[in-house]
């Protein structure tokens, strides 16, 4: 095997090994029941991803079993690199959005998506997330973003979450009645963007239930941004 | 012993464990709590059906203490097909709805029975549970119907459930003051949906308490459903 | 060592076991954080009762750490019939209240303490909880009331405990600004409300966020009540 | 070695230790997500504090990684008394706000920063929580109060948690928009205090979701708080 081959196969077995032990983080924060939320991961320098296989419990989820695609979410066995394998089983019925987000934003590493009940919550109604709270100043540089309904079956979803990311600094967009997706550097940053997202959606939702949160000024939000993404280093 | 002996004889010890193991599902999505909830199935091609015993904590369950009864919710340690034997304990206290259940509708496989805090939260009110989420168009098809009030001793809460689910999508109902009972085409489809079910109850809840969520266009709602259950398969 | 004193002794050993083991239930299902809350139970026969010691963390508990007290709250190391002996440890600071609901109520034998959190919300509010579920029908018979307020330090608390139970058929009563107090004819059943009392708080407090919940009728509630005590058997 | 040298390193060993350990509270009791939240405890004796180092799992802490500062948080790796070394890991980015406590009140040994739900929610109102509780009584003395809102970067957060604090009983301040932070004598006094924070803000929270708590009176609230400072002991 040649040097690129082995470099290859390494990463995507590395990365088999990442986006499988992710996802005990969404049962660890209760972010997902059943099997309903998945994790990705972009394979570096390749036009390849890997995303959890559909329908498979959480406990029962093994590194082989992560499927890998191309950016279409179409299953690819190999190619001239070498032949890395595939489970039995068909990649995450939301595939399709997860590889629109990697063709369409070049910096994303990874990407998440779960039903977490607080993030849909607000995404039923359709209400952006107002950053009332320093942690989400210095998570989101501000609120998060409400995307559009959007039916699964074609990119729609896709479309939905890029248009309402690529002007945004926040890493998460709530998909009206759906849910939320987030984005990241890799897949471990976008898992963080989950737990956060919920994190805040939560807390502002209960401090709102007894009167109104009191509103942190926009300068101050950016500087509470700039630090933590900055200084502070994400 | 004869194949056919053979046969029902493994299908019931298989069925046991498998409802023993599906209750632990209950406790992990903190739908029950003490000896409050309980799951059942049909052994297929057979007038039986399988049992949590009456009053035994979620922790103890063994596989043997699950009780054989007839679809009239009487216990039987054996037929002409053999002895399978059943423990010193009496069957589920809510058994004759879960047989009044099978004996009604064929094609059920499994029903779930529990308190879970939001559904049962409805249901006090006795209000159905909008579908503003995508993801209960995709496993309810639409709203999560209300029984009637019914008390417990004779057939009531059985013709309840019955009337409630037969011309409906949805595989749950809330019975009025008391909590939901789900179905599925076997044990662990009634207990997703009796997972799924307390998971839009509490999404839609909270989703409510700060304003109304947005609808789905019924339309809509049919596409997810029928992809869903066609497409992606159940 | 004569028959009885070995008998007591027994007796002593087996219920420190128990009380201690059943403070894993208060954890398990949430009803207590740090070490504010506690499980005793009456020596049959005897004027003991066996109580969690004071400041000792559930997950550090041991049987042998059980303060054997007597009916005024005074721990006791030993007596005619033997010598239990006792740890170097203060019972619990809510041993007052315990003891005097044994020497009020002689067909307690459980007694169960916390401060959960929806219960504790309904007694800040100085309100009983209302009938208005079929499973809290079956536990209470009705709904739980509350306790007048009253401060540590002498009999106020037992006497407010006694007194608003005595004529309830409700095993648990909010006490006002406090939290809510059980008993049961053993210390298991004294949890097991403790764990009812949570759980029937919780589901009605949301079912009241979004409305108003449906009266059961009371000549229902008697039937539940009934059913429940006397044919499922308690 | 002399023997205050074997002093100073037993005693920075010992409390690496237990400021390590009881992170373990604070994701047992929920309190904290993600690395967001910090145990710090003083030297007793030095100018010295050991911290959480910054941005590592709550699972993967270990003894060796808590990081030893003086009291401007400027990591230390040893001095005349002796070398104890540093993890090559940054203190926490609250380091200097636990620092700025130590060096303003000398009685602290202990300080916590969480963002746990409920005590953020009211924080984010700027709304302080109401001695509605017996145990608010027993822990905090009256109500929990809210302190400024203030930037991460220098002294305000230091300073707004020692103002706010120093004429008060309640060992917990909300800082607004932000969380809470709590002191203690030691660093699990501290502890206790941020989990009974988060305690009486939900439960106080969920109180008045339905309607008003009934208020205490401040001379009651003044018993609670000397019974349990003094006869119980804290």
């Amino acid at each position: 095997m040649s040097t690129a081959t082995v470099k290859t196969l390494d990463a995507i077995a590395r990365i088999r090994q990442e986006v499988c032990t992710l996802h005990a983080e969404l049962t660890r924060y209760g972010l997902v029941v059943w099997t309903a939320g998945n994790v990705s991961a972009r394979v570096p320098g390749r036009d390849l991803m890997v995303i959890k296989p559909s329908g498979v419990s959480y406990d029962d989820l093994t590194p082989e079993q992560m499927v890998v695609t191309d950016l279409y979410g179409v299953a690819v066995d190999g190619d001239a690199d070498g032949e890395w394998g595939n489970p039995p089983l068909s990649p995450s019925s939301d595939t399709a959005a997860h590889a629109y987000v990697y063709r369409h934003m070049p910096d994303v590493g990874g990407v998440v998506h779960t039903h977490s009940t607080y993030a849909t919550a607000w995404a039923a109604r359709g209400e952006s997330i107002p950053c009332v709270l320093t942690m989400m100043g210095d998570e989101f540089g501000g609120s998060i973003p409400v995307g559009p309904f959007a039916l699964i079956g074609d990119d729609s979803i896709g479309q939905g979450i890029v248009e309402t990311l690529k002007n945004s600094t926040s890493p998460a967009v709530l998909m009206q009645n759906h849910g939320p997706f987030t984005i990241g550097k890799d897949a471990r940053a976008a898992v963080k963007a989950a737990v956060m997202c919920e994190e805040v959606a939560r807390t502002v939702h209960i401090s709102r239930q007894l009167g109104e949160p009191l509103p942190i000024d926009p300068a101050q939000i950016d500087s509470l941004y700039d630090r933590y993404q900055n200084v502070y280093g994400r």
